[in-house]
């Protein structure tokens, strides 16, 4: 027993989204039928519209329906930084944090040979181009602080600093407003290895 | 600072959906263009598909995509039996738990005055009509345990019991496999109220 044909479809078309497994895919499929079918519609349309209109970004590689993005595009960012991170969701975490004003470099995952994806994958031609064509004074490395991310950093920071260009991580440690005992053995472990002198 | 407008368009629509925040709508945006653009196409269709396809059925107003469902239009169903609940997706838990085998009528809500959700809002002016002119012996109601619903299934009693027909409650009590330990003041009091003679 189950629900007619299209709903059903609705519902297992429903759990493409992340997270949503099949009653939260039937609550959804309910709400927009029996309560916001124009909703329903817009998100069709819009659907439709980004995955047919977004591409990426030619420098960056950012998700952009433009051929270059707006931070790639702006005259007034810094073009002797670069900032490399894992996805577009990274470059919004730090443009809204504010103070950074270089440009980005999104690689769009991680190097995971198990997966097949390899330096080609995410991009790291273009950036090595990049790199060897404009006058890039330091590659900042925010991809996150997982195995692979740290790989992936350890991996450009090798191809970076072979072209002599100045090479940095941001720093790990205890967030902000974050309570010592609840922050986790590893990362307190490494907010002590990177302590800085006061007073200096 | 923001995505492209296509994208923040993409992140806005998805919030129609339910128990979707901004940060789940950019985490959706972000997994469908990088990963599923496949899953987001057909999404799209399904949902204009489902939007434009969908209506009620005409004899219980549940969802469904041809003029009766397959519950009203089976044969094989009792046609003595009619159980009154709030939602299609209350008549597929009816029906997954197996068992009952007469008919539904589908509310699509319950009373609720302060809404504007009156009896003819919920379809009882087609319930009473179907209840004088078929010929029920029982009539099942199932509305949720809140206050809206009993006094939905108050209401309904009322219409039945004025017809001559019989009308029941489903049991509310101790839920199966629950621990008494864990369950609220609420529930084990009505299961106490209700108490049935063991060995009878």
């Amino acid at each position: 027993m189950s629900f007619s044909p299209l709903i059903n479809e609705l519902i297992d078309a429903l759990r493409c989204l992340p997270g949503v497994g099949p009653k939260s895919a039937q609550r959804m499929a309910m709400h927009l039928l029996e309560r916001d079918r124009k909703g329903a519609s817009r998100l069709s349309v819009v659907l439709q519209d980004a995955v047919e209109g977004v591409g990426r970004c030619e420098q960056c590689r950012t998700l952009c329906e433009t051929p270059t993005c707006s931070i790639c595009s702006n005259s007034a960012r810094l073009r002797n930084q670069i900032c490399v991170v894992e996805t577009p969701s990274d470059v919004m975490a730090i443009e809204q944090a504010g103070g950074y004003r270089g440009l980005y470099f999104v690689l769009m995952g991680h190097l995971s040979p198990i997966d097949g994806i390899g330096p080609a994958e995410i991009g790291l031609d273009q950036l090595t181009r990049r790199l060897d064509e404009e006058s890039f004074e330091e590659v900042i490395l925010a991809t996150n602080p997982t195995v692979e991310g740290e790989a992936t950093a350890h991996y450009i920071a090798n191809q970076v600093q072979r072209r002599g260009i100045q090479v940095s991580r941001i720093a790990h440690g205890v967030p902000l407003g974050g309570e010592l005992e609840f922050v986790d053995g590893g990362t307190l472990a490494h907010a002590f290895r990177g302590r800085t002198l006061v007073g200096n």
